[in-house]
This record gives C-alpha cells, structure tokens and sequence, in this order.
C-alpha cells in the first residue's frame, strides 16, 4: 500500500489539464471516451480523472465518460460567485478546483489555448507541456484499438472495391471514361466511395480520386471527367463513427492503356513499398526505411527536386501512425522514428511526375516483433482493362 | 493613398500568426480558403497574408489558397541551417519570417498552441490574443455564405424528409416500431439520415434520432428499438463537403398516440420556438429573448432544476451561430448577444421531462434589418400517425 502511494506521490505535485473539445482533441477522448463538440475541462489532480460538464453535458458524461468524478460546472460557477467572483469563467473554475488540490504546477497539452494557459499564468500557476505523444501509450495500439482500425480497413476495401468495380464497367471515349451515357467523374466516384463508407458507419472526408495531371499533386482531391490511358490515384481515409479510429490505404489504377513509362512508374512503387514493408520490425528505424525508398528511386532515375518551380518525383514521408488521428506517431519519414510493436503505421511511397502522371500504393500495418500484419486486404491491380 | 497607408500602418507593428491545421481552424481555413489535414503557418505581415507551406501542400497552396504568397517551408529550413540553426523546426521558420518584416509583436488566436507560444515568448516575442470572434466579420454572413449555408439546409430537410417517410411506413408492436420484419432502431434510421446526406455531399456526424427517455438528454444520440407513443428527437447538423458551411436543424415526432400531457409539452415548446423568431431583429438582445422563453415556460409550469440528481427542464441555451462552425458566435442564451443584421442563428428550446419526455424544435435564421428570414423549410408536424 504504501509502496503504491510512492510510486504515485511524485506526478501528483502537478496536475494535468485540458480546455477542449473532445471532438476534434483526440488525447481527451483518449482520456476520456467521451465525445462533445464544444470545449470542456478535463483534470488529472491527485491520481484522479476528473471531468467538469455543463448542465447540458453533465448526465450524459457520468453515464458514458471513462473518468473517476464528474463535476457540476454550475455548481462550481456558484460558488465562485459566493466567493465575490462577478463573473467567474472557465479558468475561475478550474482555480477553485485546483485551489481544492492545493496544486500550483499545471500539466498541459502543446495545443493547450494560449488564452487560458495567458489566464492561468496570471493567477501565478506554473504551465509546462511536452510534446506528442502526449498519451505515450495511445501509440501502441491494443486488441480493440486494432480490432476497431482493421474493421474501418474492411470497409474501406469494401468502398474502393465498389469503386474499380464502377471503373471496370466504363467505357473509353475520347481518352476520357463514360458511364450510363454520362462522363465518369471524379467527384461521381468519390461520392460512390463515401456513400458506401457511411453504409458501413463510416466517415470519409477529402477522399482523392484524382487522375492524370491532377495525381501528381498528392493531395489534389480529383475533379472533372477521368482520364482513360493514366494513371488514377484513389486514397481513403475514413474514420468509424462508432469506434472514431480511421483507416487508411491507397491504390493506384489505369482504365486502358498505359503507357510503357507509367506502367515503370507503378512496377517502381509497388516494388519499393513491398520492399519497405519487409524492412518494419520491433526496433526498426523509421528514418532508414525512408532513406531506402529515396535512394532506391533515385538508383531507377527518379529524380526528386524543383522542376519548373514544381516539386516532382518523391517529396513526401513513407507513413504515419494511424489511429484516433489519421496522422499521428510515429512517422517513417525524414525525421523518422524507432517502430515498435503495437504502432500501426501506413507505407506509401509515391512517385509524381507531371507529363507522365503519378503512382502511390498505400498499406496499413501492424508493427510485431519479428517484423508486421499487413492490416490492408486489397490487391494492387494496375490495370483494370 | 497615403491615407490608406497611414489607416493600415498601425495594426502593422504587429503581425497575426496562426499554427493549425485548417481542417480543424475555421478561422484559418476563413483566411485562408485552404483546407490542409496537417498544421501549417498562414502570417498577416505588414498587409501580405502569407502561407509557409510544406513541398507536400506548396504547389496546391499557390493554385488554391486565396493568400497573397506562400512561401517554401523546406527553402526557409535551408535558409535557417545555413544561419547555423543545427535542426530547425516551425518556430526558426517563423522567426525567420519575422525578422525580415522587423516585427517583435504577435497577435495569435485564442486557440493558439501553448508549446509554439512558449518557444516565441523566449525567442523574445510579445504575444497577445483576442477572444472570437477573431475575425469579426466572419460573425456577418455574405450572400454566398448565407446560400451555403441554406443548401445544407436543403439536405437537412431531404435527409429528414426519407426518415419521416420511414417512420410512417413503420407498424407499432408492442409499443416499439418495426419496419420491414426488423425492428426498426435510432442506428438505422440515422444511418438513413446519413447516407441521405452524403448522397448531397454533406457530412453528417453524431445526428440524434432519439426517443422516450433517451430524448430526455439533449445530447444523447439514441440507440436501440424507437418507442411507439412517445415523442423522437430529430437533430440534424451536417456540414457541405464542398462548402464546408455547417446547417442545423430539430424537429420532434411520435409514431402511434401520444398522451396528452405530451401533445401539451409539443406546443408549448412549439409556441414559444415561434414567438422567439418573432422577436429576432437587429439589434434585439439573445439574453432577453433565451429569459422570454425560460419565462414562458415557468409561466406555463414546466420548471427547470436538478430532479432526483439528474437536470430536468430547459437548460441548454436557445440558439448560436452557424457558419463554418456548427456552434459559433452569437449567442441567444444566458450570456447573450446582441443580435446583428447578417447573422444566422439557430432557435431551439426544449424541454426535457424523464417519464414524460423530450421535445426540442429548431429552426435556422437569417437575421435582418426588421426581423428575421426563416432559412428552414419544413413542417413542424408532431404526430407522424
């Protein structure tokens, strides 16, 4: 017992604190697995999670926030005032608690607002924050939290699947695609693939469909008739609305022809990011499996740099920890990071060269110690016909 | 013109920074017209508005964003280690930037991350903040933004439209509806809503289908069996994919009989929703019309106050801003607004009575000179049949 309370007596100088909304502050759900759209007070004091909700919140919070206590605002708002504080705000609030606590120093998050953290200077507490992640444990990824990524993969394949399938049925005119006697779209296949995301209950937001030219900016989201004869890049992201984690895969395809050169260009990343993904290991360094892929295109000829004040061939990281956030640690890119088992990270390599068109080829996948689950189940087919 | 200089060199001692991702920061994505998934740098100096963005975003940056230049992140990075910075991060890039234009004073917004702000503030920079709206004018709805904001409406309505349909078609067993041999469930009816929604490119998250006791806390999505004789919640709030301008509707149904002392919480909620709208002009105080309907409501019996430890009555406000932001200045409630020509709020009492039930009905407005514009366009109808 008294062990326990030593090991716990030297984070309680400090308390922790949050003014966000769990909406769009994935560590606060994290802490919390509780959703709300509007910013609310979040704190760790004393080895206890406490949560401060509005009247309008404060019900529904005690039923479904994985907290020790959630506090009545009101109530605290009231005894502010019966204190003499005229007006008393979010951060008068907070120093009652802390007051309660007898704590000065203050925890915060890096995206911690500088309006309050200005406030709370002011009544002489102490701010420090350290960088992501925040929550060191919400890179390594549990049973569920896998269970919950690889279940929005499967509807993103099921998503993208319908799409190659809509793909497949058109016809070529004029190096342009048609379908149902109407010119096939970008914007018609995106919608196609975010319609049947939210079947499965999931959100996609800033699909790209885009083809051609428009591939070659990596996040150009696709517009206007698709081109027959080049390459089209479709990369999904979808969050579950139920679980709130995302997935991520991309693939690149052709309706018709290609041209020798492009079908190189995809042979060059499909290789490249096979060959990466055999590198992923408990220990690996994410910065070196980048430099692999940069140094590989590089010896096949694809150059990266400023062409016409346009950048082309390789100019982006390998991937990204995918989890409540669709970018989150690690990274295996130029600043790198050391992978471990239980990161889930994506490998997407990406050439892109305008004139002759662009390719990215995205998996996502578990790191395990002896190397990865490829959590993506989705075949990479350059040409559909 | 050199009034016009002189009405500008003030606020140009000092510059306005902000480090977000404009996918989260409605203010930036405001000033800049940008969407980017990924914090960048956008700086008001000296009259530029300028962006620093990454060789991933650069290009699209200049074809998109609606800023006077965006700069090469990775050419200021060289320029920064070639100054003897060893690694340098976001802030050498900004203080790069800030040494040219020989400003000390920062303006950030009140979100502002805290680890950027302490790393400016020893580098020797003075930041200050204001509270939203950060930008004024965002608060005043332009023609356009207003015709945004009303095609979301459009779908809103759509999508409510198929659930109503759903709701008539269901058949009452056991004081539960079922549609089609299954029960019919808040999730599948949501779903409806949702793929509605986005079959019009609007993105619909956390829409509350909510029935019986469930409706009776405000921001309870709903879940399970629709309950027969009792009233459903409808709360709609989707944001267009393209615009990215948010709309926001309420309407309460009930499929079957419901008891009377419900049909007579339906009007009185129903009564004081329209005599609020006819007090909206501006000019007119949020405070004192939310206070027209808590009195009301008293007048007619419905208190508001903890029951049984648990909040019962009116006690959410009773309308906000809708724009870029679902919930956005002004306000209509306790803390009030005044109320300007321009802008468009919502107007949504309810009352919330566990036993007997929830109703909650809003409409979305365009405030004017004399009065307001009714930007929604559906019936209020309580009983389905």
């Amino acid at each position: 017992m008294s062990h326990s309370t030593e090991h716990h007596s030297r984070p309680e100088q400090s308390a922790t604190l949050f003014i966000a909304a769990s909406e769009t502050d994935s560590n606060l759900y994290y802490a919390t697995r509780f959703i709300a759209p509007d910013p609310f007070i979040y704190l760790e004091v004393k080895g206890e999670r406490l949560m401060v909700m509005s009247d309008l919140e404060v019900d529904r919070a005690r039923n479904q926030a994985t907290v020790d206590r959630v506090l009545s605002y009101s109530e605290l708002e009231r005894r502010a005032k019966s204190q003499g504080v005229k007006d008393p705000g979010t951060i008068d609030v907070i120093h009652l608690v802390l007051q309660d606590a007898g704590l000065k120093d203050i925890l915060v998050p890096p995206t911690f607002p500088f309006l309050h953290a200005s406030r709370l200077q002011e009544l002489g507490y102490r701010l420090r924050t350290k960088r992501e992640p925040f929550y060191e444990q919400r890179v390594m990824k549990s049973d569920d939290e896998v269970r919950h990524i690889e279940a929005a993969q499967r509807a993103t394949e099921t998503a993208v699947a319908a799409a190659h399938r809509t793909l497949r049925r058109a016809e070529i005119r004029d190096n342009v695609l048609w379908l149902d006697g109407e010119v096939l779209t970008s914007e018609r296949v995106k919608k196609l693939i975010n319609v049947a995301l939210m079947e499965c209950d999931c959100v996609a937001q800033h699909t790209i469909v885009a083809g051609g030219e428009q591939a070659c900016d990596p996040h150009d989201e696709g517009s206007g008739p698709l081109p027959a004869h080049r390459s089209i890049i479709f990369d999904v992201f979808p969050r579950s609305a139920g679980s709130r984690y995302f997935a991520d895969m991309s693939r690149t395809v052709v309706r018709g022809t290609p041209s020798p050169e492009l079908a190189r260009l995809y042979h060059a990343v499909k290789d490249a990011q096979e060959e990466a993904i055999t590198k992923i290991r408990d220990g690996a360094d994410g910065a070196a499996i980048h430099q692999g892929i940069c140094d590989r295109f590089e010896k096949a000829g694809y150059k990266t740099g400023l062409v016409n004040g346009r950048m082309q061939g390789y100019f982006h990281g390998t991937g990204h920890g995918v989890g409540l956030d669709i970018h989150e640690a690690p990274r295996i890119s130029r600043t790198g990071s050391l992978l471990q088992e239980g990161h889930v990270v994506t490998v997407e390599p990406g050439l892109y060269y305008p004139g002759l068109g662009a390719v990215r080829i995205e998996d996502m996948v578990l790191v395990t110690k002896d190397g990865c689950r490829n959590l993506t189940n989705y075949p990479k087919v350059f040409e559909l016909g």
